[in-house]
């Protein structure tokens, strides 16, 4: 359905381990709404509820766990 | 009740592992709700929900944990 | 209060294990609501819930990251 | 404030692990609510909310883990 | 903006790691919330509720799993 | 889209790791929200609300989990 991606959990940096853990919280909605229009229109909603951003962020969180992992913790 | 779906966590990049988080999560709901065309309703329902893919997104984030871990994060 | 149900996390396939996982989770319910009648009850609503169904989901996922590690992931 | 009530993680089997998780989950609540009769009161509230039970059981997977990890997953 | 209360993970028992949990909880509002009056009012409802607090015992077993690995599960 | 503002996950103590997993749960919600005032408008609301307190507070858990990893808990 999406062609490559993901192909390397490594990153240089833990910032970039942390936008590739955005990138996994954002992809894995696209896989359950390929519509990126109607992912668009969401966006505008969710971006100005607190809880959603939140939860969002909760996401993020639960990824960057596994990359920071991925990445021996860029120790 | 289901037939074997589920042989192994290795697979042979992350976006599959990705991919297989996503079957995951979705399985899960297969158990409890095993009529396919009530799944179906449903997801008309929550895929334009963005607190209902935030969710979902979560729980991919979960499995994804799990079959990274299982594939020593593809190192 | 319940007998004997849990006496090794190890099972023989992944497959078997997802399923303990589920398992799992039904169990924690049936210690806070023992009424097999309200379980039965409840599931029927929950079931046609999306947002129920993802959390149910999401608590197998939990459960599972504990079921593969204690059986090393498969390997 | 309470008295000791958790001296160890260790279990003899995964089932007493099981319930070892679920006395964590409660008493994590009865630490904020130290009232018995609000807890016993609200009990009957959320035993028959399918998303409270749900919530309930999520709770307890994450404590099943630690429970679990400090039993070396009773292998 | 806060003084120091957080100088080691280590705790002598299980049950002083859980009740270090807890504060890792209250205090992690306690940054977002600076008001102890707010917190104060707001305690008085949460309490109360029957979904505030199991979410609340959701954060604890978080921060529990956090704890007891710190202290090598209290072996 | 933000400038360097995370190069390392090691701190020199765990109070320090903390405030760390804090701007991580911040941080994650900024590249979803990219308006400081939208931002600063949602705070008034969800920091009054008991609810979307705890679920900061639970984003902030899982980021410590990750930050208390990485500097091996302070050990």
């Amino acid at each position: 359905m999406m062609s490559d991606w993901l192909t390397s959990l490594k990153t240089d940096t833990p910032q970039q381990g942390f936008e590739l853990a955005i990138m996994l919280a954002r992809n894995a909605v696209a896989y359950t709404q390929p519509s990126p229009e109607i992912r668009e229109r969401l966006r505008y909603i969710y971006a100005e509820n607190a809880d959603s951003l939140i939860a969002t962020s909760h996401v993020v969180a639960t990824h960057f766990q596994t990359v920071a992992a991925a990445n021996n913790y860029w120790k």
